[in-house]
């Protein structure tokens, strides 16, 4: 049960994007679990991937694809990860490639696979190769919410969201999907994110665009600590609208961004009211710290603690649990007489205790919320942060220890 | 319910120690929740203490204290951490040394004050007061156990030990007791453990000897990955025993090194077995790493991965959950193609991949256990590590949801 994730709505098509889905049963039979994305010719791509040192086959060779040639189809299955899984691994992924190649007459190059779902297993490549032929016949520009689907693994609701503004007074639209939603702490990309716009950028600059936005949304969240070995984040312009930027120093590139971006957090937030278990939605802002480095320690600290993440689960204004997580974030010299814990609108710590205007009661009334904002006031500096997260329930472990049963 | 933890067995008095407990209601009426350990005139005492920024108030005073003095008296209580509390929480360690001193004659800088249980709240002082006088008439050589006892918070057993040895021909005890069992990352020790011998070692010899056995005890267990507030470890020679040891450079020293290492592994592992909701006991080991640091850092890393918990939990040896975390530990440069990971006598991953002589089954056989080795060979070098740890439950979650209410 996600929290407070509205419905996934219309996601706006993307002239030069089309896309169809097919249920291959890779491991499960009543749902499509397999999605093809068609770029026209003339798309430019960027790309961010998981940091994990052990990162999947579909990722190791989409990198090297990348940067080979101009991406024409994005394969993506749900249900394996295609991970640890050796040689055999490889053979796979290439194999899916060669197959868009035979049928498509496209080079193997041009085809990026994207794979999600449990590690360890080899993927029934046969499966994929099936459904291919009518993959191809069906593509649409209509389906970006089939995708949004079909690329699903524990996620309760499909998540996308399409933004349109203007560049240089010229209309551009940027739709974009996305998938959570365990093993999440994206260090480059969440698990899997495709966006499309129809503005023209070059190579380069949407690829600065990417780095940016993801940055500042792919890269502040976490439902666990757990980097995934198969995250990707794929950003395409096809160039098909009026919209045009073309340099980073611009004020298009800056509309860009800011669309670009837009669409990221909506994602990145939506993997993590999606949060495997999830019951309160998190937001943790470290204000005033003397590095952004200390105040991304300090938040993801008191994000990945277990006990702060149970207490939330709770309902209970547990606050010395936060305290001891800032405590412990290995901040040098951290003077803790000087710190301030705000709970949303309620101070709950101030000069290294427990603030005088708090009450249980005021503490039980914010925990209630669904959705709340830790502030924690370092007082040290001019650095800023914000980060998400969730709580850590029951369902969070039930799911886990569940998984692949 | 801990894993495989013997009920506590009797501890052997150690001469020059006597202790006392009492009920004194602090936040339960059904049993002991304070402990005095009175320390013979001559006695010498090493202390670790946490590093944790947020160190509560008894925490900072004793680390006082025992600079200024020799400890006379140890005086601990459960069920309030006293920590975050701000002036009034030093107002109450600093009196609890004082009520001591008046009663006893001896200097306030002479009692050291260790408190656990939640954070937060005021310490009802003058309960603590009240019962200062029963303490004090009733100290006994043989209550080693009630200490155990009392000092627990969430854990489900009392923890302690005894070993004898010789050094240089001569009998030489040691006696220790711990309590977990949640908010277990000692840096520097565990949350409260309390150690003696009889054996008459000088003050920084004795420092140097719980630095060493701290190092491979209490710093190498974890449970969650949240270093306490109150984290404490007291070391006592009371030199009333036959044996003494002089210098560190010695055989004398080794041999006292040993028997406190043998104490202080088995306090730090029953604090694991007995971690809150644990149901499997799980050792990690890291070989061949280029570096001790590096061996440790993959090591915490697979301890606090809540994926890899949790499918231990369940039984599931999913094992692609281990491999991505091994490969978000930040190890540079790692080679994934050499890597081997066992479980206890099975090989599970081998060159990057699923072992070739790996099946479910002997995977569900080796997860079915209770007490599980996993080994990971980095194969980049000499130096090895290991630490403990347990799986994370419903239970984990039950616990600390209701921890308060």
């Amino acid at each position: 049960m996600a929290v407070n994730l509205p419905a996934i709505t219309d996601l706006t098509p993307i002239a030069g994007v089309r896309i169809s889905t097919h249920c291959a049963q890779i491991k499960q039979t009543e749902r499509d679990d397999v999605a093809l994305f068609e770029l026209a010719e003339g798309t430019n791509c960027a790309a961010v991937f998981t940091r994990n040192a052990f990162c999947a086959a579909p990722v190791t060779v989409s990198k090297r694809h990348i940067e080979q040639a101009s991406p024409r189809y994005l394969l993506v299955n749900s249900g394996n990860a295609n991970a640890g899984t050796g040689a055999k691994g490889f053979e796979t992924v290439q194999g899916c490639c060669d197959e868009i190649a035979r049928l498509t007459g496209s080079q193997a190059t041009e085809t990026l696979v994207f794979s999600t779902g449990v590690i360890g297993l080899a993927l029934p490549s046969e499966k994929i190769y099936k459904v291919m032929p009518d993959l191809l016949a069906n593509l649409s520009a209509d389906a970006w919410k089939d995708a949004a689907t079909a690329i699903m693994t524990t996620d309760t609701q499909a998540k996308g969201l399409s933004v349109t503004g203007t560049i240089d007074g010229k209309t551009v639209t940027v739709t974009g999907t996305a998938k959570g939603s365990g093993m999440i702490r994206p260090d480059m990309a969440t698990m899997l994110a495709f966006i499309a716009t129809d503005a023209a950028v070059p190579q380069a600059v949407l690829q600065q665009c990417l780095n940016e936005a993801n940055n500042l949304s792919f890269n502040r969240i976490t439902v666990d600590g757990d980097t995934s070995t198969n995250d990707s984040c794929i950003l395409a312009a096809t160039g098909q609208g009026d919209a045009h930027v073309d340099t980073v120093d611009s004020e298009a590139y800056r509309s860009l961004l800011e669309l670009v971006t837009q669409v990221c957090q909506n994602l990145a937030q939506a993997c993590i009211r999606d949060g495997e278990g999830a019951s309160k939605f998190i937001s943790i802002c470290v204000e005033e710290g003397a590095t952004e480095q200390e105040c991304l320690d300090v938040a993801y600290t008191v994000a990945h603690s277990p006990l702060v993440k149970t207490a939330f689960y709770a309902s209970d204004a547990n606050w010395g649990r936060i305290l001891a997580a800032v405590g412990r974030a290995g901040i040098k010299d951290l003077n803790v007489d000087t710190l301030r814990i705000d709970l949303d609108d309620v101070c709950i710590v101030e000069n290294g205790g427990v603030a005088a205007s708090y009450t249980e009661e005021v503490g039980s009334r914010v925990m209630a919320q669904t959705d709340i904002c830790i502030r924690i006031v370092l007082a040290r500096g001019n650095a800023n942060t914000e980060i998400w997260t969730c709580d850590l329930s029951n369902d969070y472990v039930r799911i886990n220890a569940d998984y692949r049963s």
